[in-house]
């Protein structure tokens, strides 16, 4: 007998009927005598339908009322799922983010939770009951409703697991785990049975977005278990996201390959090389609200240095003005860019007691003649920059090279 | 400067079009120094749509979490009425039925209110913001959400406007007031300025359905000061409801003729005339859950009596089938039944003190060649059952025999 927190996502309630599949799903949970926490997402389109209601009334919707509204998509599917399981006959009983005691900051669209109080959810447990939880939302302290943001809901499951000690966070999707890479590109791309909590980070902050980041941080922090599971499909055990300690030495070296298509990058040339000129540069970035990725910047000479970075390609414009009107004032020669590169990662805990990775990616680039414009490294993550053209020809070469077809 | 209690209905905020409107009408009571509280339905169909939804995962579904689903319903509306008056520059906050502390007991889908702490609505409305509640729900001693069932808006608006002794409490449907008769069937039909608690009270009970009956009782109970407007219309000053002693005694004796074309009469004939046998019947019927509406038993002769009583006319069957079996065990002679006749009324506080109200009313019929069925009286109306073909002659009839066209 186990205390489970299993998250169904807004594909896995988005009609009447997939809600009674995860009933019967929870029923069969209960069966063999488990207890269950279920958090529910909105119906799939239900949060958008909900936010197109609220720009047409308001450009810029009111931060407080956005949250009023959008909290009723998980407030429906949870009253909708407890009749489901009830039709199934267990006994179920439904929480909104404040009725579960799940208290914010009064950040409202991107909340973050402070604390939960499970008392009431724990008595419902022992009663014997399945309770279902609104994910995404909950109150500040003075009673406000608000939401976590979107994909929220992950990080409501791995909070209740937390604060109930649950044995599992199982999140479920329509993916039946985390893949060494994205198995549309290459077809041998292999389902992990485990990865680490890094790993499954700098995973899915490089594109492979299985999970919400903010969720598999919290879990890491206050060691949950978390497991990523479909909901479409019976068997399958999915993608357990561990610690690292409890890992088998044998594990390759390099768990998967990432990648991320929309990037682009930005060179400032001929930076006079003096403190304080990498913050120049990036703070008029951030002031203007871009998001900035990799940031490099190599050994100066003659007094001068360059200075690189990548952005969302969707934001390459806006950074190039930005640039523009800083470079003159910090004396820069020019402003270089690109935006038409992609970017591609081998993640892996394993690396680190194994020298030799970073060469051995660049051979197996250097073979397919593909030119490497930038590098960055993290201690479990190797990054390149390469022409977009050769994105899908360097994923496939590098999860050959390292293997990982092989279980 | 006056506080003023708005409740718009579903088809009043209907369209996010349409909550611009109300929006707006809010901003001008707002900017002629009004402090106003408005209570929204839900938008038009969605509450409808919910409703579907619940019933196809549970045929019955659980009334706990029903009150989860369509509560939901309101708050949409709240949210987004708040973002409206927000573009409209007018400062404004929400709260759900739990929020405004709207306490009601535990009967979900038709519970009752029972306290409301006006204290967070007092301190927004005095820094000078609008209030917006969610009608129609509120929440029980244990946090757990419940609705006060259909057309409970109007009711919560009422309770609201007791709560923080509003100068008024003004109901917005799509009506733009009380009238005299159906203006459908009598074109000269007259909107009136004012009518009573309890004339209101008849007119709704016998079918001119403007106001929820339960929030006009609430009104009188607590002596709010009640106005029926339409929110589609920019003047006009609607009907008042009023308590009878403001009432200016050059008002006419009848406020209105009510009509019901829904009726089917049943009597049972050759009654024992002893005690106990009107409870024999009714008792009967009523644990078959069928309201009944007139009751009719004259004096007997010979020891029998017969008795009558009307129904909706899609009980007729039922009703019928339940008498039969109790015919039998109380040794009554005959059922008979007619499911083609309708009830008029005449309704009017003024008939206290007006004898010949009846006979006046009686010879109107009479002289149409019109056959009265029964006759039911009580202290401010006078009910006849007639052929249903006889409708709208009826009500003609008896709308001019009392000048009710007039001014």
């Amino acid at each position: 007998m186990a205390l489970i927190v299993q998250k169904y996502g807004g594909t896995s309630v988005g009609t009447p009927e997939r809600i009674r599949n995860v009933a019967a799903r929870v029923a069969r949970f209960v069966a063999r005598g488990d207890r269950v926490v279920v958090v529910v997402s909105a119906m799939s389109g239900e949060t958008n339908r909900l936010l197109a209601l609220a720009r047409e009334i308001q450009s810029q919707p009111d931060p407080r009322e956005l949250d009023v509204v959008l909290s009723t998509g998980e407030q429906v599917t949870m009253g909708l799922l407890c009749m489901a399981l009830q039709a199934a006959g267990v006994d179920a009983r439904s929480y909104t983010g404040g009725q579960a005691r799940i208290l914010t900051d009064d950040a409202f669209n991107k909340a973050r939770i402070s604390s939960i109080d499970g008392v009431a959810i724990r008595r419902d447990l022992e009663a014997g009951r399945v309770v279902v939880v609104a994910g995404f939302q909950g109150v500040d302290a003075a009673g406000n409703i608000t939401t976590l943001g979107r994909g929220g809901s992950d990080t409501t499951g791995v909070a209740l697991a937390a604060a109930l000690q649950a044995d599992e966070c199982q999140i479920y999707t329509d993916v039946d785990g985390v893949y060494t890479t994205d198995p549309r590109i290459v077809g041998e791309a292999r389902k992990l049975d485990c990865i680490t909590f890094e790993e499954m980070l700098e995973m899915a902050s490089l594109g492979s977005k299985v999970l919400q980041i903010r969720s598999v941080e919290f879990a890491g922090k206050y060691k949950v278990k978390l497991r990523v599971l479909s909901s479409f499909e019976e068997a399958g055990e999915g993608t357990l996201i561990t610690v690292e300690e409890g890992r088998n030495m044998e594990e390759p070296i390099i768990s998967g390959i990432a990648f991320n298509r929309d990037e682009a990058k930005l060179t400032v040339l001929g930076v006079p090389d003096c403190p304080g000129i990498a913050y120049q540069i990036l703070g008029a970035v951030a002031d203007a609200n871009i998001d900035v990725d990799m940031i490099i910047q190599n050994v100066g000479h003659d007094g001068a240095t360059d200075f690189s970075f990548t952005v969302n390609r969707s934001e390459f414009d806006k950074t190039k003005a930005v640039l523009e009107s800083v470079c003159e004032h910090i004396g820069a020669r020019e402003i270089q860019g690109d935006n038409k590169v992609c970017k591609v990662s081998a993640v892996g805990v394993g690396m680190r007691s194994h020298p030799g990775v970073a060469s051995q990616m660049f051979r197996a680039l250097a073979e397919e003649g593909i030119n490497i414009r930038m590098i960055s490294t993290s201690e479990i993550k190797i990054s390149v920059v390469l022409d977009e053209k050769y994105l899908e020809l360097a994923v496939r070469a590098l999860h050959r090279a390292f293997r990982l077809e092989a279980a």
